[in-house]
């Protein structure tokens, strides 16, 4: 068994779930790193309250399918607890004893804390939408990550500066109780190659740009068929310019054993771009369909989903418990 | 059994615990409205940490001595659940779930939360002392309420405003997920008279003039032997008012049956201020000595002590664990 833990997680919001830039950017590093480290995947369904307070009906059903598809992903719940947040009432707990602990500045200065203010303005929800949650967001995250006292932390460029404050309020506790938690370490994605939405831009759910998990084997063809190529490439003799296609460079993500055949064709006018679809259509669903079965099997089979998690939080919840006695051991709470 | 509840707290904060003024302002009120009400009694520990959260290791002994002190002074153990409000989860959980429906502009106008701010910045804690606990005081304090659906909340008149955000809070609740909870009623003491300290002002710790269920008989004596009398009475014969005497106003209170007569006496210069003071100090030891003894039993086998506050905790859990089944399905939250 690994001896250094790591705690990822994972949103229950927003629409479709998963895409392939999720796929490629975040879980498949995710699946590697269950077998370097004791690996705890939490779903954080509290956290989806502060922005989802008033529509709080979406999330329990968002959180299953969260789970399915990080399993259908890859992740094997023998090798890393995929548990929800809710379901480990010490995130609860901890989180309110490093609320006593973060100064209220920290937080006041955190910019994301200000662009959820503002979208949440645009709302219309005026003055009451903005929670006294939204603004601790930054402890219930520090909470997550110490209640394992997770050595590592995998994020993306825009949470750095969440994990700092994590680590900042580590250092606090430390300094005022005594060594408790080690200072989570970010693990930054070594995949660096971003993939392309359908459009060109970052494959991003707001952009709608992106190929889900949930999309079935037709719908995935449709989207391949509407995707960008080389604009100046009319007729199939035409020379593409690979570096600059997504169907190209999809393929090139999906096939890396034989790709470069097929862009030498597209370079010379050898093919054209409706051929390289079809068979970039056919890599994809071959590569997808497994992930889409899997998914739906265990979105069939609900019981046996739930099952998943009762046992997933059975293995945080002993982990948490003990870090809660050696925290309150050192706070001299009793 | 009584239907109707009634959440009251108590700080285990401060020096020397409870004075007469606490006896009679507040202990035994609750002594009488734990026949009316399904009552509990909780220490809040948690809320401690929002001012001594660098001075940890005084709070798990003072939350015995208090819990000493109430059951010496009246509170029944077998009538109401006397508990740590750390020994009782369900508390973290409620007051996390209410953080994210509490608007921010709510805490922040807090008048007190501006006081204690600056009290803190007396201190010379500076910027990092003032944590984003001490924000949410009233959301934890809302919690404390409302995870026991609690109709009732004796108070003080200084504590209406943090009543009203509870109510407040549990309004809001209601509204955004159905109704769960009541809205908290305050049960103002109706015992009007204030005890008056040795210097003739409000009893008060913070005054330095008190009278301490922890002083033992001498303590008492030397302190009444202390305390302000009639000014222009200066030998036995001279004229005596005892209503600005602050012996005289502790004898009614002491000796209700009896006192006139020594008031009469006092007036008409037929007895001096020291026989008062050592009437008074007879009549007071008299009263406290029981819950002295009380007292100190509970602190010398503090095994029983613990198994009380273990029971007291295990009926709070039960009722609170309740309270939270109908919070996640409003919520919708499983």
């Amino acid at each position: 068994m690994p001896s250094k833990r790591l705690l990822s997680g994972m949103q229950p919001t927003g629409g479709a779930g998963l895409h392939i830039g999720n796929l490629e950017g975040a879980l498949r590093q995710w699946v590697r790193l269950q077998d370097e480290y004791e690996m705890y995947c939490c779903i954080v369904d509290w956290h989806a309250l502060t922005t989802m307070y008033d529509n709080t009906e979406a999330i329990a059903p968002k959180a299953r399918e969260v789970a399915a598809e990080y399993i259908a992903g890859g992740l094997d719940p023998q090798k890393c607890a995929i548990f929800l947040q809710s379901h480990v009432k010490e995130h609860a707990e901890l989180h309110l004893l490093l609320s006593m602990v973060t100064p209220l500045g920290w937080l006041e200065r955190v910019p994301t804390f200000k662009e959820k203010r503002d979208m949440l303005d645009e709302r219309g929800g005026g003055d009451e939408s903005v929670s006294y949650g939204l603004l601790g967001y930054p402890v219930l995250q520090a909470a997550d990550i110490l209640a394992y006292r997770a050595h590592a932390v995998p994020v993306g460029k825009d949470q750095a500066a969440h994990l700092e404050l994590s680590r900042e309020i580590a250092r606090r506790f430390n300094r005022l109780y005594g060594e408790v938690f080690p200072e989570p370490q970010a693990v930054i994605n070594e995949m660096t190659a971003v993939v392309p939405g359908l459009d060109g831009r970052k494959m991003s759910k707001s952009l709608g740009n992106a190929i889900y998990l949930s999309d079935d084997a037709d719908t995935v063809a449709k989207k391949v068929m509407s995707a960008f190529t080389t604009p100046t490439k009319i007729k199939k003799t035409d020379p593409g310019v690979p570096e600059n296609c997504v169907v190209c460079q999809l393929r090139r993500l999906y096939d890396p054993e034989n790709y470069s055949l097929a862009w030498e064709e597209c370079r010379s006018g050898a093919r054209g771009c409706v051929q390289s679809k079809r068979e970039l259509i056919e890599i994809l669903n071959a590569e997808l369909e497994p992930i889409r079965r899997r998914r739906k099997e265990l979105l069939d089979d609900l019981a046996q989903l739930e099952e998943i998690l009762r046992q997933g939080a059975e293995r945080a919840r002993a982990t948490a418990a003990d870090t809660m006695t050696a925290v309150r051991q050192a706070m001299k709470l009793r």
